[in-house]
């Protein structure tokens, strides 16, 4: 296989054949060793990690192909840390969609003035970001995305409604093991061979912030209490 | 005359009789002596710029008036360097409103990994940002206004549509003596009396960006070269 693209948690390689092989690394975002979804960096590395990302991230995928949402995910093998997806292309370089069912992290910093830290949003909000670390993943609207050439308004639609289903399927799927969704990181892109929207990357505890009570659940624990 | 608010560039007074007089300073927004319309902080005094404001925002407002859109105006003392308005009510501690024609400033800065500076922008863009000096002027969405309790669906819907209106009446003024209006600034508050929705605060050189050419246009020179 060769390697083409070296990630902060992942590196990806084509296969012989051409299938997609993504290997989910022991390395997490974050900043001098303590977890943080919201970070752009490598921050700590936990034996196991990677596991059990792929674990959680195969979890969904397959739960998601039974209910239709088109996703680039083929197969995985949890031993080796590989997942096996469609090619796809992305949108510019990469974008991330952003769903906050309450407000913590980046949206309290910046809407603090209007809004208490924990406030539970009365409708989920959908925020698209660029993947630009120099400029700190800005967000982008709808019409922006459009003028940058990245997403045509219709592509937006679609794809903040599939996040909006998604995201309220893995809400759902956490809820059943009291556990609650604070907001979570999807990635889209387009299928190389078809140019449908699928949605790729991971859906694992690194993207989500994921609460029980008051207590921030570190993202080793949710597949712990996910999968018993 | 009693003073209600003390601004960086505008004091506020409530006249005796229950108007309302802004006084327009010589102070202008920027860093170090040089002035940024995006800038929050007065960074430079220069004599005569209160009276070239003033000057400028009643010949824009009278305009405006004249075509029926809703201001807080009511008449200016150019010698006083006092503008008389009708009193209104902020949304939260206040918005402000940019209409952009040219990718340039924060646009530029927030999305350069995908657009020139410069760039003619294919459609305007209209932004909304809180008025938070703690955390930068936020930009905010039309959900999020919602969410935040500041504006509701159609109340966006308007001032996004009087923006529009507004500046693209600005932009054609400024385009008749070979000036291009790159992006401004405007704010908007509901009247105290009827709740209308009104444009309100100023509309002056040192809220707007203007190129003759290549040549960024200082905003005293901006009325200099509109009133001759």
């Amino acid at each position: 296989m060769e390697r083409i693209y070296t990630g902060k948690t992942k590196d990806v390689f084509k296969d012989t054949n051409g299938d997609i092989v993504l290997y989910f690394k022991d390395d997490m975002t974050g900043k001098d060793g303590v977890f943080d979804p919201g970070e752009n960096q490598v921050g700590l590395t936990v034996e196991g990690s990677g596991r059990a990302g792929l674990e959680m991230t195969s979890h969904f995928f397959n739960i998601l192909k039974d209910k239709n949402i088109p996703t680039h995910y083929i197969s995985s093998d949890l031993d080796k840390k590989e997942m096996r997806v469609n090619e796809i292309e992305n949108f510019g370089d990469g974008l991330e969609v952003i769903c906050r069912y309450v407000a913590v992290g980046s949206y309290y910093r910046r809407y603090g003035k209007y809004i208490e830290n924990g406030t539970v949003l009365k409708s989920p909000v959908v925020e698209f970001t660029l993947k630009d670390d120099e400029r700190q993943d800005p967000v982008a609207s709808k019409e922006t995305l459009d003028i940058l050439g990245l997403l045509t308004n219709e592509e937006y639609d679609e794809i903040e409604s599939l996040t909006i289903q998604i995201c309220d399927i893995i809400k759902y799927e956490l809820l059943k093991k009291g556990l609650e969704l604070y907001d979570i990181k999807l990635e889209f892109g387009r299928d190389k061979e078809t140019g449908d929207i699928l949605l790729i990357d991971e859906i694992s505890g690194g993207n989500m912030r994921v609460y029980k009570g008051d207590e921030n659940i570190h993202p080793l624990d949710i597949g712990k209490i996910l999968f018993n």
